[in-house]
Parts: C-alpha cells; sequence; structure tokens
C-alpha cells in the first residue's frame, strides 16, 4: 500500500491522480489532500479518499470546511498548509500539481523530509532547477516525472546510462494555434486558444501550448530531470501528440514511448514505478490512427520557445525570469488585459532587462520571481 | 575486448557484422569465421580479420583455401566444420548467421559450449525453440537477437518483466509485392520479388519478406525468445520500416524501437549488450521522413502468416513443418521451378498432410524436417 499525497487535487493533474487511486483501491491510501479555492470539489475528494489532514487556499475556507468534516480530519490552509500536505503526513509519495512557481516551497518542504516526488510541477524545476535536484540528491529522493513528455523520456531511458545518450527529443503538438500565421494570431481570442487538440489540461498550460512556452518549460525541465546539456535536447512538431517523446543513443538507435494523449498513464506510472499496473485508459491503435506525423519545429513562428532555449543556456536565474513573466503574460491574455501575442513581448522584455545572476540561492530566486511578476504586470504597449 | 566467432560470414548478416568490428577495431577480435561457397570474399575476410579457424563448405573448398593461407589457421569444412567455429574457439560470442535450419545442429553445439549467442539464424527457434531455449537456460547462456524485430522488442523490453506485458507487435513492411493484389501475384518474377523497398538482405529472407513468411517465422522466434503465448504477438503493416517492433504494456504506454533500416544496428546492439556504441550508420530524422503510416495486417492477402501462427499454436513439430516446406519452395521459387503463389500452396500441402508430435527430440526434428523437405520438393500442381 503506496501512501499518498497530493498538493493541487482539484486541478487537473490531481483530479486524474485521484482516478487512478481510485482505479486501484488496493494499492494506494491518500494521507493529505491540497487544493485551493474549489472547496466543493476538495470536499467531495475528502469524503471519498479520507485523507487524515487536507488544505485549502485560504483562513476563511479552512474555517468553513471544517465544520463540515469530522474533527480526526486536520485542516490547514494558505502556503503553510501546502508545506504541511507535503512534508507533514506519513505519504510515502508527493504528487506536486499546484500551478506556478509557488510549487517551488512545497516540493523543497517535500524533499527535505524524504518523500519521493511525482513532480507534475514543471515550474518548480524551471525556477530552481539546481537547487531542487542538488537537494533531491543529497536526500536520497527520486523525482518521477509526471508531464507526460518527461514520462516518456523516463521510461525510454530505462536505466540506460546518460553517457550513452545522443539526444532527448520532446515531441510538440503545436497547441491550438498550430495552422495559423502569425498574421493570424493578432486576434486571436481566449476561447480559441483554450482549445487544445488532444490534450484535456488545465487553462494556464493549454495556453503555454499555444505559445510553446509549454515545451520551452519541458525543455528546461528535460535538463535538469536527466542532467542533459541543451544541445542534447531537441524539439519536433507531432501534431497527434502519439510518440510522447523519445531518446536517441550514441547507436542512432531511438527508443520512443507511445499511448493516446491520457495523463493518467504517466501519472500512474509514477506512482506504481517501478512496476507498470493495469491503467484505467484506452489502448492505442496505431492501424486506427493511421498515420503519424512530424515536422521541425519552426522557432521563428514560435518565438517563446527560441526564448526558453536562450534562458535555459544563460542559467542562473534567467529562467526564473522566463518563467515568471510568462506566468503573469498568461494570466493577464486569460484576464482579457492582452492580446495573445503580447504574451510573447512580455517575456522578451523581461528577459531583456534582467542580469543574470548565477547559481542563485532561494532568495535571490524568489526576489527575482517577485521583480519579474511585477515588471510583467505593469508592461504595456502603450 | 570481445572475442567473435562468426558463423555464415559472406552473407549479407556477416558481411554486416564485420562492419560492425571494422567499426570497433579496439572492442572485437574475429576468432573464426564460417561460410559456405564464398571463397574469394572469406579469403578476404580471413586476410583482414586473422581469425585462428575457418570452415568453408566443402572439403575441396577447404582444400583450396589451405594452400593460400599461413599455417597457424586452420581451416575446417562441412557441418562439423561449422560446429568446430561454433564451439572450438575461443570466441565469447558466436554470430549464427547461416541460413535455413541447417543453422540448428551449430547453435547448439554453441550453447552447449556456453557461448553467448548473436542470434540471427530465426529458423533455429522455429524449428526448436523449445530445445533450444530450455538448452540456453539450462547452460545460462543468452541469446541475444539480431533480426532487427526482435532486438527491437529486447531493447523495448530493458528488462520490464514478462507479466507486465500486454502484447508484441512486430511491424512488416509488407515487402516487395505490398501494393500488388493477389491476382497481380500470380505472375510476378524472381527478380520483381528481390526488390524489397527498405531493407538490403539476402535473396532467401528477401522472398519471405514478399510472402510474409519471414514474419510468420518472426513470430514464432518472438514467441520464443520472449516467452509470449501467440495471442500476445501481433503483426502490424507499416510500408516505412521506421518502427521496427514495439511492446504494449499492461499500463496502456507503448515502448518502440525506431530507426533507419540498417542491419548494422541491431547486429551492433548484440554485440556490444548491454552497452551501446556509436554505430557506423546513418541518424532517423523523423522530421525529414515527415509521416509513418500503419494499417490492419492482411490476413488473407498474405496466408503464410495465417499459417505460422496455425504452425506455432500447433507446436511440436508443426513449425518445423512451416519452415522446412518454406524452405524448400523459395529455393524453388528462386530457381524458377514454380510460381510465386506455389510457395503458399506447398507451405499448405505440408502443414495439411502433417500429423504433429508434441514435444519433439532432435532426432524426431530432424526426421521431420527431412520428410517435409521431400514432399515439398516434389510437391506439383500437375
Amino acid at each position: 500500500m503506496k501512501k499518498l499525497a497530493i498538493l493541487g487535487s482539484t486541478g487537473s493533474i490531481g483530479t486524474q491522480t485521484l482516478d487512478v487511486v481510485r482505479a486501484h483501491p488496493e494499492a494506494f491510501e491518500v494521507e493529505g489532500l491540497a487544493a485551493g479555492n474549489n472547496i466543493e470539489l476538495l470536499m467531495q475528494q475528502v469524503l471519498e479518499f479520507k485523507p487524515s489532514k487536507i488544505s485549502v487556499g485560504s483562513k476563511e475556507s479552512a474555517e468553513q470546511i471544517k465544520q463540515q468534516l469530522p474533527a480526526h480530519i486536520q485542516v490547514f490552509y494558505g502556503e503553510q498548509g501546502l508545506i504541511e500536505i507535503a512534508a507533514g503526513t506519513d505519504a510515502d509519495t508527493v504528487v506536486t500539481a499546484v500551478m506556478g512557481s509557488m510549487g517551488l516551497p512545497s516540493t523543497l518542504a517535500a524533499i527535505d523530509a524524504g518523500k519521493t516526488i511525482g513532480l507534475a510541477n514543471k515550474e518548480t524545476l524551471v525556477t530552481a532547477g539546481h537547487l531542487v535536484t542538488a537537494r533531491a540528491r543529497q536526500k536520497g529522493v527520486q523525482l518521477l516525472p509526471i508531464d507526460s513528455e518527461h514520462s516518456a523520456l523516463f521510461q525510454c531511458l530505462n536505466g540506460e546510462p546518460r553517457e550513452r545518450i545522443h539526444q532527448l527529443t520532446l515531441t510538440a503538438s503545436g497547441g491550438s494555434f498550430r495552422d495559423r500565421t502569425r498574421e493570424q494570431l493578432k486576434h486571436v481570442t481566449v476561447a480559441d486558444a483554450l482549445k487544445h487538440p488532444n490534450w484535456s489540461m488545465g487553462s494556464k498550460i493549454t495556453i503555454d501550448s499555444a505559445t510553446m512556452a509549454n515545451k520551452g518549460l519541458e525543455v528546461i525541465e528535460a535538463h535538469w530531470l536527466f542532467d542533459m546539456p541543451y544541445d542534447q535536447i531537441s524539439v519536433l512538431l507531432h501534431p497527434e501528440s502519439i510518440i510522447h517523446s523519445f531518446v536517441e543513443f550514441v547507436d542512432t538507435s531511438i527508443i520512443a514511448q507511445l499511448g493516446n494523449p491520457d495523463m493518467r498513464v504517466p501519472i500512474q506510472y509514477a506512482l506504481t514505478y517501478p512496476d507498470r499496473q493495469q491503467a484505467p485508459s484506452s489502448r492505442l491503435s496505431l492501424a486506427q490512427i493511421g498515420q503519424l506525423n512530424f515536422r521541425e519545429m519552426d522557432y521563428v513562428r514560435f518565438p517563446c520557445l527560441s526564448m526558453a532555449f536562450e534562458a535555459g543556456r544563460l542559467g542562473g536565474t534567467a529562467p526564473t525570469v522566463f518563467n515568471a513573466a510568462n506566468e503573469i503574460a498568461v494570466s493577464r491574455f486569460l484576464n482579457g488585459e492582452i492580446p495573445f501575442l503580447l504574451i510573447e513581448d512580455i517575456i522578451a522584455d523581461a528577459l531583456q532587462q534582467h542580469e543574470v545572476i548565477a547559481n542563485p540561492e532561494l532568495e535571490v530566486i524568489y526576489a527575482t520571481d517577485a521583480q519579474t511578476r511585477a515588471r510583467a504586470s505593469a508592461f504595456s504597449v502603450l
């Protein structure tokens, strides 16, 4: 019986993690759940999965939910609450599925507490990859990827040594706007952007897929997870999202992981690793799909990806800037404040004005993150 | 330094094995070479790779070649010569690349001598899979596949346990006649049949690809190599031969091995396993290929494949009959004696008249093989 804590239980990854738990009641027990403001769904989850500790976004929500729950369930809130669920339960494995760089402190707390990490929050590695991976090594903690691309790479590597890898290739569907020109992108709406062709995901990551910033974050994540130089990480356009990513070895042999787009497969793999179990997912029929297509990534069409590579190569605080600027820009786009293409401009502006600090400590990262958010929030074309 | 003996050194797999050796002079030493009648090429190989023992097809060839070689190179011939190269050298690894079921005695001898087997002779496992695999287990000898499909499956499995496999899928290009109807197959020539669209191979296996008998042999080989029931082995048409085969696990995750069609990659993997080294092969660009296609296997169009599954499921001597009948039929087609479609009829006739003997000993297998060859040689439509 594996004991789990889930940070971000009411989001897309959180609910799908609970789907996996539901499919294997004999294998998993839920010790802790942390959510933000979706109290109604959290209540249902608490009643179904009976965690001993939960956390919500605010003090008010905590007080409200406490009255409706049996007294033995401890209720926490805010950043400290998240850390309590990450580090203060009997869980062996913590699924980190909160959104954005706010996932960092709780992920670090879980690592410090010796928990195996099911890593769904890529911003953690992007923002502080050197600190997170060093801390995980030091504590002997495994970072098991939940992102479909990184789970694919992890499955393809399957213990083969790093020095035998020629290249990691992340596939990219191209997102909701893959067939539009840059001219056509000028006037797209939030609703358009939220229609991802293959994957059912949260709204932040769906926008990130449309700008290809998501693939950029994944490139940086892959750099840290697999200790790979950026020159050995590439991105390939693959509209069908069937090959989730692949590894090319020095002998020219390529090992790829394939499947229908269903996040429950990589989630479950992180939870059952190194074992595999039946998944609540449909089997892929390549004959039925008939055809897989591939084309070179277009870095002019998708400047966010170039900027991510650039930020990754610069290292230090540059990826923190890339990520923070992107988070604010996407949130402003989702709020209807800015047009779609301004997301790129906000990131470019933030990177351009930033003086990179090498090997930043956590405080420097937090400060850079805050400064970048302020600048990105104030950015205006006028 | 790994020491090698190569059975069938002048054939397609043999020469490509020596290509791999040539690319890694620091890693491999050739202890023994066995060939048939291509004395000229064998002489070149002997001068280049300096084995201590060689073998040729006939006594006459042996005497002829002996005069041209330094006295310290021992020369053998015939079936006993093949066995001497398989078992009587200092080699750690024996590449079994002779054609057809004549590879069986020497493969067994190599196993008995404790050699690691680089298995390129699939007929060995088809004809006597239960004996070969039992003997290998007993002697603690590894059977490393060299066939591209089986190497692919082996790489995809990479140590994952058998009970977590849902299905093995062998891909099939469809061979030289994949786009012809059965009506059009009636009058195809030997020259037509020898034009394989993707792979450069020997003539027997190229004809076997056109009839899909080759895929049938591979299904039976996969059954024995990976201890998989036939219900968990499937075949998928994939004209480009880029995905060489794949494994689907119980969790719906598929791991596939890809590459340009180049036999030197699986050959080298068998020789360097579990390590990988730079290969003398070109890297695959999926962007350049652009598209991969898949369709269901058509068992009506390719009855040899159905018959192979049938023979495999019957077990006992049935696969021996399938293989022997096919070997004779292909040889008769290559000699211009029979039309292409008669290959199927010869196999069907042989299987139909045969009474299967379960768990046959080697003598029974040899007798069945001989009887089937006689019947297949005599088969006539008149």
